[in-house]
């Protein structure tokens, strides 16, 4: 029995909720050497998620995260809960949504979950070590393929998948999924995936260019079936 | 002495922070009633603050707010704690970012503030009652006129004018502060406003038209100086 369950209803009404952090972490592949669930290895939307090894929602899987410590701001511990489910360091790390699940009754207790949402790059997920494949309780889902969840952890990957592709929309986002240098036809297939339809490639192509936000690297990338392609990268952003 | 000031350091650490909401509430003017701080009483960007009345920051001004009840979402503690300050109901209400400071001493007891912002029309203003300008601790201020703020209520307002400048620029926003017709003078007073620069008349005309987010009313409004003024509303927005 926690201390919690030890008080009356009266005395649970004036608790503070508890806060909790959890993040949702994308990658377009999953890491070399970690679990996967499902049969498509291919190109995607995946994400991390935890099995609880302890009630409420025992075996259930949910988003890595938890309570945030006495001495660690928000962000820290989302940092810190993901990298220590994963093993991986994220190559972008922002602040979600906070959600406060209120149960309405005094037999469950409040819990306030600040939610985060992170992007991890090709880079990032090859240098994984095949120590986060050895943890049976982390794997790796297709974002459109997810099992039941814990708590409201789909509601938080439905407003994650929503910020994404919003921000795909008006702002460079799409890149942080790739190696620093790209080509225009590798950014065009990420922007597919994250917005879920065909894009029409020259005017992609145009759009990205006019966008002023990139410039070649003077490298070329060999395709298998074409000429080599041209390979660009993000200009730093402007503060 | 409060319940967690009986705690000692191991048990203060093992604490979950203490969830309270703030929320930074935009007007175009101070409501009619209201009582006001500062000289100028013309258009700008107001919001209201509440004087503390006991401690920590006790007699400081702080925004609007507190902690989140058992059965109250946070968007619903947001909208009751704003209106039990203002008795003014807002246009429009929506959840900012999640500020937890770090104490990093186990003598101060950890906070978490899930802050929102919002907005009030001209409409919302004018329908305020005498009631609110008999509270004293209750007061208007322009937002950059401010007084020395409790706990990091100044950081929250910061980043609330960040989030208002840059959705201004994508997004229709700033109708919000004005009644539903307006002319596009009006708007582009609102814009430069909460810009804090002047634009060009004829490039905001022609932007805003092109952006097909608005249409004519068919009425024209007089102005003082010139011929009458045609005036627009927004198109509801699409889901």
């Amino acid at each position: 029995m926690s201390d919690w369950q030890k008080l009356n209803v009266a005395e649970r009404r004036r608790q503070s909720p508890r806060v909790a952090v959890s993040t949702v972490a994308f990658a377009l592949r999953p890491p070399a050497h970690a679990r996967v669930h499902g049969k498509d290895e291919g190109q995607g939307l995946w994400l991390p998620l935890v099995r609880r090894v302890r009630a409420p929602f025992k075996d259930a899987w949910a988003l890595p995260g938890g309570p945030t410590a006495w001495n660690q701001t928000l962000t820290q511990t989302a940092h810190a809960t993901l990298v220590a489910a994963t093993r991986i360091e994220p190559s972008y790390l922002e602040q979600l949504y906070s959600f406060g699940s209120v149960e309405r009754s005094a037999d469950a207790e409040r819990l306030v979950t600040i939610a985060y949402w992170a992007q991890y790059s090709a880079r990032d997920a090859a240098g994984a070590t095949a120590a986060a494949g050895e943890d049976d309780n982390v794997a790796w889902f297709r974002a459109d393929v997810l099992p039941d969840l814990a708590f409201d952890h789909g509601e938080i990957i439905a407003t994650a998948l929503t910020r994404l592709r919003s921000r795909t929309t008006y702002a460079a986002v799409a890149h942080r999924f790739l190696d620093p240098e790209f080509t225009l036809a590798q950014l065009r297939e990420v922007h597919e995936i994250i917005l879920g339809r065909p894009l029409d490639p020259a005017n992609f192509r145009r759009q990205m260019l006019a966008s002023k936000t990139l410039e070649e690297t003077g490298h070329s990338l060999a395709g298998v079936k074409h000429r080599p392609a041209k390979t660009y990268r993000y200009l730093p952003e402007e503060d």
